[in-house]
């Protein structure tokens, strides 16, 4: 099969651009595959692993005849990235990211870049608290979800491209407003990554004697808390950009646990036993 | 070596009673092992598998010469049921408990039972979200911490024994008093169930159009998660017993979720970073 893609920019080659980067080539969807980053050792160790063809450090070295550009960095670089490669990016080239977070996003990104230049939002749900080249693999989204985020000013052959594109690469494509997508997420995964944030460090704050909390930790809490691990930088953009939404989640939140401390405290079993039965009955269909 | 004890009875032959009666047979620490509970199906179970030698259903059939009495139900139960058994126990009889919740228990227990029977709390964390007998292990205490719980009141001689027991079933025993066990207890695992119950909750609470957002949970989530799988009553019953130190770690952890509402509403993105880096190390540490 032709290639769909003749040069590949993948602008931070970490986990998620390692991966389509690795899973692009294997598959032959790319003639060449450039990575785009600040460290340059990082991308040496990606060019070495035959990950990418070759690598620049400076927006001005973006090479001619690039047809997709994957913006795969933090959430907060992805618009200023983009704005800068733009002087030199040509008609024609498909522009996508692979964010946590899209309404922001994507409005920006319809804002900066010109009707020839198409912008497909994209968010391939398969991290894990791992980060880095180091941790990609071709088989990552294999499976996984990615949700495309188009919108009215969508252009409609660029979606169809890069939905191929993603089905290629294993992932089960759907299709989202930017707006649900942002509320979605914000609930599976940006409330958890906060709440678990916090969990462990009121773990940390609690005095009890010269205990070390830490050390009474079962394997359920450990597993639990796996996802505190996850980068900060990164969640702190997560959480700046999609504030609106982790906002009304966090509330919401809070209200049932200001109930359930009610509860709690006027000693009310049947009430705490029904939430918590209806919380099993949830996990049961997960 | 000769057995510890002659005859111990075990009210509630679930994952953790089951598994010491395995343990205890298994090393000869007791020469007859007597279940007790409600459900006959279950004991019968227990008792074809040779985790118990019999069973009995009515308090008033607890049979005579008992020197060890493990309460093993769920916490709400431990006092009654040591109540209902209390006109057939013998003087030297040893009782315990194997409760994720002390202070109220012990309290309870030492005004319960007379000098002739001593008390001693115990907590062996080795529990998980699964239940029942047949989750049942002799190893299930190997390596894993018992907490064991003395005051100015406990007798000395059944402290040193029980301890001895739980070492022979592999335990690692500690002392705390029963309300420092409490406070830590809350924070390393009463309070992560409240939340993780709440969280799954909020989940299938939240619209958003006609997704449903179990679907779009990754593996993470579901880490994160397995302990709503946990069993209700038994849950109820921890926070009405734990209702006050749980209550004060909920109030502490509300707190800090509103501060980082705060600061993801005003977009304080280097705190947010602090808190979650702060997270990170103590993850690490764990």
């Amino acid at each position: 099969m032709a290639p769909m893609f003749h040069r590949m920019v993948i602008a931070g080659v970490g986990l998620i651009g390692g991966s389509i980067a690795l899973a692009a080539r294997k598959l032959g969807l790319v003639k060449e595959v450039i990575g785009y980053g600040r460290g340059e050792k990082n991308l040496r160790w990606a060019q070495r692993r035959g990950m990418i063809d070759r690598y620049f450090l400076h927006e001005r070295d973006i090479p001619e005849g690039v047809d997709l550009l994957i913006l795969a960095t933090p959430v907060q670089a992805t618009v200023p990235i983009a704005k800068s490669f733009l002087p030199r990016l040509e008609p024609g080239c498909l522009v996508s990211d692979v964010g946590s977070v899209k309404a922001r996003i994507v409005e920006d990104m319809e804002k900066l870049l010109p009707r020839t230049m198409p912008f497909v939002g994209s968010h391939p749900i398969a991290g894990n608290e791992q980060w880095g080249a180091q941790a990609a693999a071709a088989g990552l989204f294999s499976g996984r979800r990615c949700i495309l985020t188009p919108t009215r000013g969508t252009d409609a052959n660029a979606l169809k491209k890069m939905a191929r594109f993603w089905r290629r690469v294993g992932a089960r494509v759907e299709f989202m407003s930017p707006s649900l997508h942002d509320r979605v997420l914000a609930v599976v995964s940006h409330l958890p990554h906060v709440l678990v944030f916090a969990l462990v460090n009121a773990l940390a704050r609690t005095r009890a004697d010269s205990i070390d909390l830490k050390d009474y930790c079962a394997g359920g809490f450990k597993d639990f808390t796996r996802i505190a691990s996850s980068r900060p930088e990164l969640w702190r953009d997560i959480c700046l950009l999609n504030g609106e939404e982790i906002g009304k989640s966090l509330s919401d939140y809070i209200s049932s646990l200001e109930r359930l401390r009610g509860w709690i405290r006027d000693g009310k079993g049947a009430l705490l036993e029904r939430e918590f039965t209806k919380a099993n009955q949830v996990r049961a269909e997960m």
